[in-house]
């Protein structure tokens, strides 16, 4: 570049009679709009002397610095933060590799954040995302309670929380359909002509317990079926709770249970192993169906556990593609509940393929 | 600012005889350096009147975009990458968390990708990071083979491959000790008193499965015990594979294994399983350990499982270390294997707490 260049572009940006733009920045820089875009906003793959010409444009029309803030505020970061408040839990997974996903296929990066139990992490974590003037958050892994809302935040900033739930009835949640899951696992075991069934389940203060205790309810309802006396018990959600709850449900009881429909996968194991081992036969007896569709554990059980699938990677996915469609100005609130699907084994129908 | 304002600083910067630096910048706009850093980068949390005026001063006493590139480069984006190749599976959580504890703790930001078994997908994220202008990258979640390099990238960008390995054998990458935990649960087989040590693994393409595979051997060797004809046998890393290498083992034998050591918690689970069922005691007649010590199998079986913890989490910590050293300008290079520990339950020892 010779020493009269700037002086002519200086002279060719004065003749419009307008403040300069970044369209004549770029226009006199011979680049593209999102290349000035770029260069002025230092982020982006640019060749260094594209940078540079760019920048000596900027400054010799004239350009002034708070326009180039203000392009700042235009110019989507083309970034995410994903706040998990409940680690890298086995839920969180593939809600993970969905999110990721939707955000890589439009060139959106990801800033991975987690903070347990840990409000002061957790606000340090929140300053660093908005430092980096991320364009959405999302925030997961907690589903025991209701959480408070992460924040403040920038009312403008779009936010939603997956397999979460904030205290703000106005926040946008994307949650599993608990009750339904829980209809289409008793639906299932009636639908069979099983008549007695008992409902093992997780401790009682999740949320998610009560949602699936509502839908065994309703669908028991819904085919005339009168709830047992004791056919519900809580308890941990493991194996060794399955096994126990076992023993309570089929000690000395005159009528015992035909089915069980069990919480999680961890308890179905168990609830199975148990009925081996006391010679009742799984499904002919007893038909067992599970949740969570936990492939390692339902697939190692002998035989093969029947389960819901709270389909997690279709939930990142309309996740990702929801917290797009706010970033663009999409207006969206409160709670949305995704459907469960029924995955049946050979714990509930003998002659299934799994 | 006034009109003549510019004009008396430039005057300033001129009067040192030298090209303005940030420094300049800094001074005369009467922040400090990371401020006037910040906000020539457009990034970090800057009030835009702070921004606007560093900007100005800048461009007024004639602080060069060049230089502007160059303060650039000398200034940490304070974001590092995380590039996954095989999805966010079950070993790769604990080591993110642990990464993202030492970042956290020093402000970095973590940009999170994954890319399984699609090279243009880690093509299009590494331009991406690079194009975030990433202090360092780490490289994630393989373990079965060498990967082949992830590249090209810049020659002074800091890489770790943590549970994964490069073909090029100066990557430095971040193991576990395969054999040496292979070692430390047949010398515990060994020291309770048995000699007849079967090893049930994995499938034998995996380096994992020939490293335990020699520490194994080596252990055996170092207390003078052979190693029995048909006593390594090797399938799929599942409970099913477990009862079925039960069954070979122990079908017709005269001399069967009075221990197992299997290559992970789930055929551990399996073979105590099958075992069990055939009224062989554990640990009395036979001791069972696994490896990985995934406390949701081993704590499940029954009895609980013995294992070996592969210190993932530290692991994790320890990349994270070694990569902001580097990220300092320290050298390293080469693979480095951290140590595994031995978790007994009551699989191996009766009085076992666990």
């Amino acid at each position: 570049m010779t020493d009269d260049q700037p002086k002519s572009i200086t002279a060719a940006a004065g003749s419009e009679h307008h403040r300069p733009t970044i369209r004549d920045v770029a226009r006199l820089a011979g680049v593209s709009v999102g290349t000035a875009s770029k260069a002025l906003n230092a982020n982006g793959k640019l060749k260094q002397e594209t940078r540079d010409r760019v920048m000596t444009v900027a400054r010799d029309i004239g350009y002034r610095p708070n326009d180039m803030a203000q392009s700042l505020h235009r110019t989507r970061s083309m970034t995410v933060g994903i706040l998990s408040t409940d680690a890298f839990g086995r839920f969180t997974l593939p809600i993970f590799q969905a999110l990721e996903e939707e955000f890589a296929d439009r060139g959106i990066a990801i800033f991975m954040c987690n903070a347990t139990d840990d409000p002061a992490r957790e606000r340090q974590h929140l300053d660093q995302l908005l430092g980096k003037r991320i364009d959405g958050l999302v925030v997961t892994g907690r589903r025991a309670d209701k959480r408070p809302s992460v924040g403040p935040l920038p009312p403008n900033l779009p936010v939603i929380y997956v397999y979460a739930q904030s205290d703000d009835p106005e926040a946008v949640a994307l949650l599993p359909d608990d009750e339904g899951g829980a209809r289409l696992a008793t639906a299932h075991l009636i639908a069979l002509g099983r008549t007695r069934i008992a409902h093992i389940s997780g401790p009682e203060r999740f949320d998610a317990v009560q949602q699936r205790r509502r839908g065994y309810q309703s669908a028991l309802a819904a085919a005339g079926l009168a709830e047992m006396p004791d056919f519900f018990v809580s308890g941990p959600w493991s194996e060794a709770w399955g096994r126990e709850a076992v023993e309570q449900l089929y000690d000395g009881r005159a009528a015992p249970p035909d089915a069980l429909f069990c919480g999680n996968d961890q308890i179905g194991r168990g609830a199975i192993d148990a009925l081996r081992e006391r010679g009742v036969s799984v499904p002919d007896q007893v038909a067992v169906i599970g949740f969570d569709n936990w492939a390692v554990m339902a697939e190692a059980a002998r035989p093969p556990l029947s389960s819901i699938d709270m389909n997690l990677n279709a939930l990142g996915h309309e996740a990702g593609r929801l917290l797009i469609n706010m970033i663009s100005g999409e207006k969206a609130h409160g709670i949305r509940r995704l459907p469960c699907t029924l995955v049946p084994r050979r714990s509930t129908i003998k002659e299934s393929p799994r």
